[in-house]
């Protein structure tokens, strides 16, 4: 029977059995919740790149482009990581570059394992019914800030692990990450914005604006789109599933 | 204004503020409950050490020595790292060796810091109430099972963090790992066993006749000895304030 674990930040990411398992990453605020955003605006497909420098060269080369670090967009570049910038009629049908302070990073780390999709509460239901379809080991890796755990990526892998395991094809048998992470999920349910309302990053970036990005952030089912891992490239899954 | 924060696992301990920083180091099941309990039955110290080859040194010496990998005592040793064995009458004034799979590594990682005390259920009154007078800054430091998190030291870790807070003293702008340790503390609050009964330890070690341990582990206020380190060793609290 497949399992579903958690990793809560991608410095726990070497000690988590992976190689042989589909990894979701998730950056609630904001990354996965961005790209997840802009496959639903029709983005052909999104180039993730890790540092500044790689999303600097795309831009000079005439790539619609998003840059954030510290949850400010970087001068000089078409978006940030506000999933609203990604709704730019500009996007569709287009390519789209993204670097950000900590989702990128962690679908850079997660690369060479066997499947890498993204997840966000926005395509939530897709992705656990595509998830349970595959007979395989999960690990849901939270992006965290600059390493450190956080609560809604936490909450999110929860909220999956919930789903998952209602389902009788999972192994109930999972780690204490993958329980304390669906604690935090049961505890945030019935308010989630509630929930994050003392979180270190919703304080971090309280004078940013945010609050309208957190609850976009938090509503489901938007997309059916699942993003997915090719060659370095996010496509959507039925692009894969039909080639 | 002091704060108190979380590391979650040894491998989170590096992105943690700590070099000034009063460090608990914390490994309920069964570590730190076992060398509160030696100072609880009198033992003159307990010197720490992350190999076995080290403590064989010890033992080579005549050193009374607790061993334990993987949760099982070793062989040639005079104790494992179930807090009874720590009743035994020949540790009354003696010294007593300890190592053990992630509880003895964690204070290592951790002893260059500004002090280092250890912390269990079993003396959490007492270690609470030293803590929030001390004005400094604290890390509650998880030693988890091999680097992974699990449910009783994050528990604690949150029953700490819940206690401090209500102490006006405190800085209540803390980071996500200690919020979700609270959380979980507090689901756990009224009954640790029934929370801890899927957690992934238990599972491990339920046919190593675990149960008696556990609930002695849980058990609050049997001591108010904090044992802390000085020069490589755990001494009594009150022995260092004296001096």
């Amino acid at each position: 029977m497949p399992k579903v674990d958690v990793c809560l930040s991608p410095e726990l990411y070497k000690l988590c059995d992976q190689k042989n398992s589909i990894v979701v990453v998730i950056d609630i605020l904001r990354a996965t919740s961005a790209i997840c955003t802009a496959f639903e605006f029709g983005v052909s497909k999104v180039i993730p790149v890790d540092s500044v420098e790689k999303a600097q060269a795309y831009k000079d080369k005439g790539f619609l482009v998003g840059a954030e670090r510290n949850g400010e967009k970087l001068d000089g570049f078409d978006f940030g990581n506000s999933p609203y910038s990604y709704t730019d009629p500009r996007v569709k049908n287009e390519p789209v570059v993204i670097t950000t302070t900590n989702g990128t990073k962690a679908i850079e780390i997660a690369k060479d394992n066997y499947q890498v999709v993204v997840g966000a509460f926005t395509n939530i239901t897709a992705l656990c019914a595509w998830l349970a379809d595959q007979n395989k080991d999960i690990l849901l890796l939270c992006s965290g800030w600059k390493g450190r755990i956080n609560l809604e990526d936490s909450m999110f892998a929860g909220a999956v692990v919930d789903r998952l395991l209602k389902d009788s094809r999972f192994n109930e048998q999972y780690s204490d990450a993958a329980l304390a992470a669906q604690h935090l999920f049961l505890l945030a349910e019935d308010d989630p914005q509630i929930f994050l309302r003392n979180s270190a990053h919703r304080q971090r970036l309280s004078n940013l604006n945010l609050k309208e990005d957190i609850k976009y952030s938090l509503q489901v089912d938007k997309t059916e789109v699942i993003p997915v891992l090719k060659n370095g490239e996010l496509i959507r899954l039925e692009t894969v599933s039909a080639s």
